[in-house]
């Protein structure tokens, strides 16, 4: 496992696993101190499951041949450690993106991303496979559909659409394999064959859906 | 909710119900205990999530009509909190049973029980639908199936089989209705015609499921 933040959609499958599994968790610091500071993780017995600390400064390797690293993104400090006031989107240990290299080939994994900024594309310049955060298309579709007060960027997600957003933010790649993930189940991308889904596919993006073959 | 002691199987759904859903929990101290304790659960809002503590001394409604008590049951502490050692089961304010009382009639229910004793036969005399802990048939099935090295017993949970079990150990309830709960995938009660399920609904014993109509 792989953690790219201490969010409980990043952590709390962790819970649902059966007791007695033997695996490994790699995440940076701050997502490793929540686990820990937090008794019910206790049902991951140290003799089976492994805990392993991730920084950008090195790689590490979880499966055979392929070389993964991390980089900060632009997040916020997980909705449970909030303390009443909306927190700052700012890199600050609490959010990563995952590169993953064979070969020559890069693929990079950005579940979550708060904005897109000039550090980010720079991190992304030579990746040649993007999954990236499509939570919401626009930022204020939740309590515009009735489900929620929250906006995307006060969750730390980045909007698709808009001057802002990821869309036209990262058009300028050169990644040929781009493909949205995360999508809240809000977001009109879901809609085959909506106008926002054409657009998005228009410009080269997939949208993923459960069981995807990345490469396919 | 209602919840009856503080492992992961009780109070991990929690955290996997939308955020901003309004609800009241009911639980007692020592469950209380662990949903503070644990940062994760401050996804629950204070202004949306009410936190009840129960005491068999007094009496509680979540449902209009419905009165609710509740009675402790020899249980251990939660897995996660375990110190390395197998626990004692015993009667510690760690694992309790609810009655639901509508007018004359009751119903007690017990998804986890480490052993019958005295007390729980007192405490389910007068019970006319008993929904009981079904975890495991025989004590080591876990490991004879291959899935797991613990006993029944170090679950905290008294197998339905044998002497000690709950089928022969609550034969002389009054209860007309009764509906073994919190089946193991192990438990061959879930094996339509087996000789155990057979036996079971021999003795007037119902085997719950998904979806199930208890009154039904």
């Amino acid at each position: 496992m792989v953690l790219t933040n201490g969010d409980v959609d990043h952590i709390g499958g962790l819970l649902s696993l059966r007791e007695g599994h033997s695996f490994n968790v790699w995440a940076n610091k701050s997502v490793l101190q929540q686990l820990r500071s937090n008794d019910i993780f206790g049902v991951l017995d140290p003799d089976l499951v492994g805990l392993h600390e991730i920084s950008p400064s090195f790689d590490f390797s979880p499966l055979p041949g392929l070389t993964f690293s991390s980089f900060e993104v632009p997040g916020k400090v997980p909705l449970y450690l909030e303390m009443g006031t909306a927190p700052a989107v700012e890199r600050r240990g609490n959010t990563i993106g995952i590169h993953v290299r064979s070969g020559a080939t890069k693929l990079s994994y950005i579940p979550g991303c708060g904005a897109i900024d000039a550090q980010l594309l720079s991190d992304l310049a030579d990746t040649d496979t993007l999954l990236f955060d499509g939570t919401v298309w626009s930022d204020d579709e939740m309590r515009e559909a009735g489900v929620g007060t929250k906006t995307g960027k006060r969750m730390g997600h980045v909007s698709i659409s808009g001057n802002d957003g990821s869309l036209q933010g990262l058009q300028s790649l050169r990644a040929t394999r781009r493909i949205y993930i995360h999508l809240n189940n809000t977001n009109p991308l879901l809609v085959q064959g909506s106008q926002e889904r054409l657009k998005t596919e228009a410009q080269g993006w997939k949208i993923g859906f459960d069981g995807m073959d990345v490469f396919s």
